[in-house]
């Protein structure tokens, strides 16, 4: 019966979600809605996080406020709504963002007298209380941090990676001098770079935005750009140097030591619940969700295999009892988190059912325990990622289950650094470029920095460029011309490629 | 010339904070200004919350979250937009709500075809997706929380204790039975009373509120009340048994184990920011805030007294000693929470402009430490609530420190019980309590539970009925009739005050 059960599931999980190889997106939807991560909404473009989802991103929060807050940048919060009028007072800025408005006209039974935008960022609200925070230097540097949702209205919405509503954090920072700025931009883009490959396990090139690309209102827009397993580019986090552009427009100024009133010059970043997106896209599997362990709430699945009415209870006492090892050796490991170990005594569901369950939600390490492999003093260990079975001796089986979790970890990001890398190649001439777009992956080429050339690259490929790298490895003068026109020396190395 | 700038600084720091007994509401604006806890933003009735008031909002979320979790509630969030005709699917929940709320009508630079809500709260979002998700009784009990901002539309506000958009947790539960839900409704009631005391150090009385002051749309509102120091009551927080009415609107349907289809029992339950408010005016004194150490993030702080320069190195470096002394005591001691300690070296400010900045803004003990003390191997300690000066011996600094942020915590919910129960009267005739009212406080009295005697309260003295306690003891059979009316045995005393 267990056997018929088991197969019947194999066969009715197995066919939900569509391979990879036939439609990536299809994929994605697949494992999204089925892992029960989020969900669609009767709300146009916005999405309901389910629990299973919604937990990742308190894992993401967690680690990552620690961090920006290890920068000495403290957490507050702003009004939603904002009034018309502020947006309209940087010009690049409300004419990026104007289009993606949602307004609110009417509110408490009357018009309102001035339209209040929701927030599609918090630049212009937060420096409307800058002006008023920020007298002299000795207020400087202010460093804020905000998580909120924010509302940006999207024709075409994809789960996770572009929705109307969507949550982030978003990083406000004034600063004395034009170089504490850029300094504080860089060093916001190297706190995502070390989060994206750490914990989400996702490699990614930090660098610069074009002009075409960067962010409404700043002087300068640097991204962490990653490759997804079909091989385009997702942009997963961006950090602004904003020069004075809104303190002009606000009049946020200081008094500095020498007696005179000068601007401030600010910084802004954030990232958002499109990295959990972009996670699911770089390990995922035809199986369900790859989750690597810093993200997990649940690291190890202890499955019970009872047998009959004479071996259930042997069977589930030791399910406890490695359960309580595997917690105590966690304890004394050096794993950077809280092992959550669970023991699945459920007794309305077959085996089968729960190995392909805990394979789709992704729980990183499962453990069989059955009463054949308790008379030989073992139990049947499967790694998320790799899915081979080991059967491994009771007694290493807690150092077991923590060497999985960490080497997991590791193995995560080096496969997709491999993947990436295996898919970038170095093109120099346009021909060589169009013939090879339609592989997919980054193309690493010399460009004149003219946006004649970025357009006619889009027009002709819908390839664009996802940044400048910072590497130095990218960065050398180049022994050809522009790819496009060919311009001499043309000083940069960019990375095209299609991207979400 | 320290001397001078002390006395200074008691001058014009303390001129600043309106003294309570001059003017309750001008104190409590004083202290939440200055204490940089939250500000005025130019959205009308939207405050902005500070660095110095988000991270107590942290550490109420921190702590309230694991104890929600507890009780197998899990974390996720739904969309801030609520289709209108959602809203009106409920009808007494769109009578409360309609006027209150702010609508958008105007997006991505379109009329919308269906306007939508800003969420004043998600019951009829979350139905929508309960009726997606939940097919059979094997998907119940549905425990979901979310962690989110609403929106209400108010005419007058108060910084934390009313705003336009405040943060909150919502809890939203579907059960099989109605006694499930009541049992769910009255758990949450009691998690909350509990945090209130143990966290907050706030006592508030937990109870059943009368029929015109429950939710739009529920069978039973159960709340805490807690009394603030110029005597008026604060709900702060409720717990709403919602029976089948959203779960009918929905058609929140499962099939029961007696292959029956049926409507789920619903419960919903919050606390806002406005618990911040509460807390603020229950301990807070004429020097600023009062903070219980649950909430603080900076436990300690040890200003030294450099002198001259050549006992500064040595103050300086007895201060790093003894901050490092308490972190070891701490960390060895039963106290629930990571204590934090700073050592204020800045020079541009003088000591004495740095004990009124900390008694401003909380920080629950303070440690002088100057020349002259470590000469007799002293230092002066003081807490934050009593203001007293302790010369206390370096080498049982730590233990000190340790003791009187545990004796603190308790102290503050012995004080606002004391306050409170000797605020708190009972009274049986109408005369009486008319008499008694401009007093203040809480009024237990009889009462008939007639709409028309509640009203005949409000209007007479503008006091409402808070709730039908729980406790047994407010709740024998009354020697006399209804307190308004005079009806015999009318079952139920009531609390009676004025409230924010």
């Amino acid at each position: 019966m267990q056997e018929h059960g088991l197969s019947f599931y194999v066969a009715s999980m197995a066919e939900k979600i569509t391979p990879r190889s036939q439609d990536f997106s299809q994929w994605y939807v697949d494992v999204v809605l089925q892992a029960k991560l989020a969900d669609y909404s009767p709300v146009k473009g916005c999405m309901v996080i389910r629990p299973n989802g919604y937990s990742i991103w308190e894992n993401i929060q967690q680690d990552l406020n620690t961090r920006i807050k290890k920068t000495g940048t403290r957490n507050a919060y702003f009004p939603l709504f904002i009034p018309e009028s502020f947006l309209k007072k940087e010009a690049e800025h409300v004419e990026g963002f104007a289009p993606q408005c949602a307004v609110v006209t009417y509110a408490g039974g009357k018009e309102l007298e001035e339209k209040l935008v929701v927030r599609p960022t918090s630049e212009t609200i937060i420096n409307s209380m800058f002006a008023k925070w920020i007298q002299s230097y000795r207020d400087l540097p202010m460093l804020i941090n905000q998580w909120a949702n924010v509302v940006r209205w999207e024709m075409r919405t994809r789960l996770f990676l572009r929705t109307t509503e969507f949550l982030w954090q978003e990083g406000h920072t004034c600063h004395a001098t034009p170089e504490e700025a850029e300094a504080n931009t860089r060093l916001m883009l190297g706190v995502y770079r070390d989060f994206a490959e750490e914990i989400l396990a996702m490699p990614v090139i930090p660098g610069l935005k074009s002009d075409s690309e960067k962010f409404a209102g700043a002087l300068r827009t640097y991204s962490i750009e990653a490759m997804m397993q079909d091989k385009k580019a997702l942009q997963a986090g961006t950090s602004h140097n904003l020069s004075t552009n809104f303190a002009q427009a606000f009049e946020t100024k200081f008094l500095d030591k020498d007696g005179k009133q000068k601007l401030v010059h600010q910084t802004s970043w954030g990232v958002s619940t499109r990295l959990i997106g972009g996670m699911i896209m770089t390990h995922s599997d035809d199986k369900g969700l790859v989750l690597p362990p810093r993200l997990a709430s649940t690291h190890v699945v202890i499955v019970p295999i009872m047998g009959n009415a004479a071996t259930k209870p042997q069977v589930l006492e030791a399910c406890d009892k490695i359960a309580q090892s595997i917690r105590d050796a966690a304890s004394k490991s050096t794993l950077p988190y809280e092992v959550g170990i669970m023991v699945d005594k459920d007794e309305t569901k077959q085996p089968g059912w729960k190995f392909f369950e805990y394979e789709l939600i992704g729980t990183p390490v499962r453990i069989e325990v059955g009463p054949r492999d308790l008379e030989k003093n073992q139990v049947v260990m499967t790694r998320r990622d790799e899915g081979k079975k080991e059967f491994i001796s009771l007694d290493v089986a807690p150092a077991r289950a923590i060497e999985m979790l960490s080497t997991m970890q590791k193995d995560l990001l080096e496969k997709a650094r491999a993947y990436r890398d295996a898919s970038t190649q170095r093109v120099s001439s346009y021909d060589e470029f169009k013939a090879k777009i339609e592989e997919g992956g980054f193309f690493v080429a010399p460009w004149c920095r003219s946006k004649d050339c970025e357009a006619k690259v889009k027009d002709d490929t819908k390839a664009t460029i996802r940044c400048l790298p910072l590497d130095q490895e990218f960065n050398p003068y180049s022994e050809t011309g522009c790819m496009v026109c060919g311009t001499q020396n043309p000083g940069v190395r960019a990375i095209f490629a299609r991207a979400y």
